[in-house]
């Protein structure tokens, strides 16, 4: 999905939600407990419920991993079903991968060729290399980690150089000399409030996924107040707050009325933009 | 397997060879095209061919997404095929991770539990809490992104902050608050000449695993001369030069010439030593 049909979805579905499909096995509900394809079954509902309130899914490909190899059958079967079943939601492969060139390679044929994803998530210490591999995939995006919303992000990111720049500034003006708002977003933690500020003045132009927002303390009127442009411009992710909001045999119906209380919030957002 | 008895096994061996098993489906020998388990026969006959040289092998998880759900089962079985028949050798996997602390503890599941690793190598961008949780494994290491062998590894890496420290030292230093030479090695380009020199006076006792020897152009002499202990501390990886060395039939030779090469510039080195 290209830019321009991603703005095309959100002012359509009123929402610009992206949903974290971190289908961790521990916290499943117990009624999926005799259930042998558990982590599927989930993905599913919880996919059919919430839907219609979002713009994007993002599975994190650690809680598929440490599932084995089930978990990764069930990470490219959960990638098929949204292709199939769902192909005007966006796909966000959250891997947070970084390697030389021919590695970075093969990391992009991983989430592009095998499972269709629309755009991974991408580490930016080991520099250009690392990212413009992902970059010759025509049509789909780097998200690159720009500002992350956990306690160690302040450790470098936020460490300045010798100009006064931070780094997480530094790799957002390098990474402009790679791509371009068609094929990079940013990551930009919901917990840094004005920050996201500072990261829209270097890039008015590009997606910013935020995450954050729910769990991790973020408010969604400052992430709107500080990071909305006319074309939206945001992807907001909610995972736990959505996906884990009700532990009973009702927990789809509990993600889709937390999806949808989070859509109507965005919804009044955009009736404030006019595009 | 500890510091002390990865210590043992390379001057018994006289060797501080790591072989990288970055299996590129595409790069395997021509004899195999038939062989439907080629990645794997492919493995299991380097390893079995280059085992006397070496003490560590390095799988890069990459390679083994690129191919899918068959990739993945070839990683798990390779890592059981060296867990069982080779205990005495250190399985390193390669694959950069690094989230926030709940997804990094799922990593850390990933590369110890499931496939029975001693070590994982880490991107340091997001700061002590995507580092911590692979600590929490005693008996493992993280083998930090310090200064890497690529080309970009300029872009941020050298970057010097404030006060003329560059970002690689900056992560160095910060992350001998979170582990010791018990769990924590450092990957160092070797490159880069004498900033391994630079990194041994940060980290005298800690193991750095130097890539880069042999097809990206670092020279073994030097390295050695900048970063040798009297421990060894050394764990130098070569890939490419020892696993596609031959592409004939008689590739599993080719690796075993080219292994036992370095293995014997290693054991000169270590000889040099009074351990």
């Amino acid at each position: 999905m290209n830019r321009k049909t991603l703005i095309e979805k959100i002012f359509e579905r009123r929402s610009f939600l992206c949903v974290g499909l971190d289908s961790d096995m521990s916290k499943l509900p117990a009624c999926l407990a005799s259930d042998h394809d558990a982590m599927f079954t989930f993905n599913r509902a919880i996919i059919d419920a919430t839907a219609p309130y979002c713009v994007a899914y993002k599975p994190n490909a650690a809680f598929y991993e440490a599932a084995g190899i089930v978990g990764e059958s069930t990470l490219q079967r959960t990638a098929q079903y949204l292709k199939e079943y769902y192909p005007d939601h966006f796909l966000i492969l959250d891997a947070k991968r970084g390697d030389i060139g021919n590695t970075a390679r093969m990391y992009a044929r991983s989430a592009f060729d095998i499972l269709g994803c629309d755009a991974v998530t991408v580490a930016p210490y080991m520099g250009s290399d690392s990212v413009l591999p992902f970059l010759e995939h025509e049509g789909h995006f780097v998200v690159l980690l720009a500002l992350t919303s956990n306690g160690g992000s302040a450790d470098f990111q936020m460490s300045r150089d010798e100009k006064g720049k931070r780094l997480f500034e530094r790799v957002i003006e390098k990474s402009r000399e790679w791509g371009n708002a068609d094929n990079m977003m940013y990551v930009v933690g919901a917990t840094r409030g004005s920050l996201i500020g500072d990261v829209r003045k270097l890039v008015p132009d590009n997606f910013l996924l935020v995450p954050g927002v729910g769990a991790q303390g973020g408010s969604l009127e400052d992430v709107c107040q500080y990071g909305l442009t006319k074309d939206c411009g945001l992807l907001v992710n909610s995972t736990r707050g959505i996906i884990f909001a009700d532990s009973s045999e009702h927990y789809a119906e509990g993600a889709a009325a937390a999806a949808h209380a989070l859509q109507e919030q965005m919804a009044a957002q955009l009736d404030k933009l006019k595009h």
